[in-house]
């Protein structure tokens, strides 16, 4: 079986200009991710919003199978044009993982039709991630419950579309709860948001955050990926009545 | 109780340069669907693409409770600030409507999170209207199905939200099948699509389907109709923990 | 408009076996609720389990638009017939309220399709109920959360039919979390489940619970109500073609 | 990797009685397509209504990972005790993929949690049937479309739970419409609901109709097959605050 051809993306600011974060992810959000996720049935890339197209061009999207999406500050900066083309890809049938404050990110937004939007408090509560359906392939080998000591809250109600099918919900230290892992499908792609991974923290190195990407990534390879067909379709496929009525056809090509 | 407030919006292109359109619709579809719906508890008014802003400007659709989306023929035309505008107050509560060739429409479009496509063909096939949930309001006092002697096929696969409740399915003398009622809620509005109502055809002024409009438009109406809470809730609900890691706030307001 | 017709079902065993719960609920909760939910348009009746036919008859369903449920230690002491009865009625339109312990009523897994089995512990935490859906018509009027000063604990997973749309998320002290409000479709039937309301605690004296219940009532009231009708349709709409097989019909009405 | 364990129920009445069904099914429908779904991954069995248990002990069902289910003139033959087991298997993760006339089933009405009715008529229509979900494991390398030449119609309105992913769509020749193929998901367990496969006609040897339960024994094999763990959490995982209430503890153990 061919290999799952996987981009890591990473806005990469947050790693470059606060000392601390840097600390902590040396390499870059995603290239310790590369690291940490690195299998032999995996082939992984990275790419970052500093490079032409933001390492996001048509060729690298033609050949990626799952995108890991990570971003926070700089939401405004991805291009209109690259957003497109991800979107594109995913109705073909990309599979695409949405990181924590990815939320607010355009494509996590234009994919749920939605702002996005939830309540948050950079706090470093402890968190407590349920995991609401064990029998989904994300959330194999979870345990019933897992722990982050400190993480950034996020807080309900999150604006997400209704069709959301809740893998996860978190409790969080200081009150709240949030939906931490739902699934949707998107044309043919499947699109997986994963709450856990403030920059501030060192979220990533967790085993069970690491198991739950490991299982998502598999999960959202393409079934099928191929653009939609020809929609005009002239003929019918049974024989028309003849009709009592003439009409002028005003339609244009939709293609 | 005080009045829907109803926008019926139109792009309002083919009633002008085609004049068989221009026979079956002489004041357009805007005008023509606002006699036909009008009741004492609307207060209808419409807006069309040549307006200033498409007559879609923030006082307008802050006074709408309802809109109602007619386009085809220039879905690139309309301005996405004016998308984005409408997409907001769907997202605080407006009720949106998205009629025929709207699948196309950028806000048709954005709020699925899909490409909006399907196939089709211009052939005047007869179409009958099964009701698939008897039991939701916008079916409310429908027969068990209904038909239009004449409309333009759209056929299966439909590219919409998986999240879609399907109300009604469409049978084509043609062969084909196709989703042509369904209902969403994205944010805090709810979304409404109604297949039929090609511009040759004289479909807007079929009983049955000027019944669906008229409880959609009811159904439609906001629940509640406001912006996001303040999103950033820097205080805890509950006591914090003292944690044995220290941070450096790498956050930006996402407000 | 006629009244909408309710039927409060208790099973009445604690609160004439336990002396503290007496205390709480001296007229039982049935008693209690009939008397905080009383409002003009709504006609209201109770039934507990061990009147004849637990007071459902088949005329007392025919007259009831909605239906609460409250039952815990006797769910086995439902008779099937009864079960089976109030499962038709569901499916005919009328609106069905299971609250707390109700999770393992015979009436909510049946329609359900599920075990309804979650995790629970008698410990009085406090629970913080969050609206995760502030636009549905259940949720009206309520904060953006409310508390609960001593409640049992119910956790995730809990098992539910996934076409859910959860209204609610519990934060509990204990550090767990549960979809404590959500609702389905069932034939023309709307269900409604709402976690609280164990019977050692005064839950049912809350405002913002008593504000919830009075809310469902009116949201769960039938669309329509009745049987389905004819299934056997020998008769096709349009012309079939001749076929060169000839079948022996074997089916049996299944009426 | 371990073979998927499939057991093939069927009531085999039709195929005893009827002897134009004899002839297309001398072996029943179990015993064809025990045959038909072969393959080296697939460890297959059958089981009928006539066996002790019919063939349905707690033994067979508990090495079983995929159950198909084929019924229509003795639904209500099958013991209550059966059925009960069946569901706690699916719950436990057992996918079960209910056939054609399986619609009124008791196991397929009580993980919907309707009444399975549908319009109906013993025709030997056309059918087509439409993929609306290409992108759906149970989907994989199928036409846009395949034709079934004579099968009998089933209509909507569909009584079946809300949450019904739909994969495909039926047009009929006389005029109707039908959601012909659809997933649930209860407790661990996955649905499937495959329309076609009258006893009258040959739709089990159509290549595409086997293509399509192929895929789905795939689809449906479990993720995990195991109860729900104890529900009984006496120890919360947070220190409880001290209350000013105290309580008797009327509950009883759900387990």
């Amino acid at each position: 079986m061919s290999k799952i051809r996987v981009t890591i993306w990473n806005e990469f600011i947050h790693e470059k200009h606060n000392p601390e974060v840097k600390k902590l992810y040396p390499e870059g959000i995603h290239g310790m991710l590369a690291k940490a996720l690195a299998a032999s049935d995996l082939e992984i890339r990275t790419a970052t919003l500093d490079e032409p197209e933001h390492g996001l061009t048509q060729e690298v999207l033609d050949n990626t199978d799952v995108l890991l999406w990570w971003g926070h500050a700089a939401h405004d900066k991805v291009a209109d044009e690259v957003v497109q083309r991800v979107l594109t890809r995913v109705w073909e049938g990309m599979g695409i993982i949405a990181l924590h404050s990815a939320h607010m990110a355009k494509v996590f937004r234009q994919l749920n039709g939605t702002s996005g939007k939830l309540h948050w408090r950079e706090s470093g509560d402890k968190e407590r991630i349920w995991v609401t359906n064990p029998a989904h392939p994300i959330t194999y080998n979870l345990p019933e419950y897992f722990e982050l000591p400190y993480e950034e809250m996020y807080g309900e109600p999150f604006m997400i579309a209704n069709d959301a099918q809740v893998l996860m919900i978190s409790w969080f230290e200081g009150g709240e709860v949030f939906r931490s892992g739902f699934t949707l499908q998107r044309g043919n792609g499947k699109l997986f948001y994963f709450r856990p991974g403030h920059e501030s923290f060192p979220t990533y190195y967790n085993e069970n955050v690491q198991k739950v990407l490991a299982n998502a990534i598999r999960w959202a390879k393409p079934v099928i990926s191929t653009p939609y067909p020809k929609t005009h379709r002239p003929e019918a496929l049974e024989k028309l009545s003849t009709k009592d009525f003439a009409f002028g056809k005003a339609g244009i090509i939709k293609d």
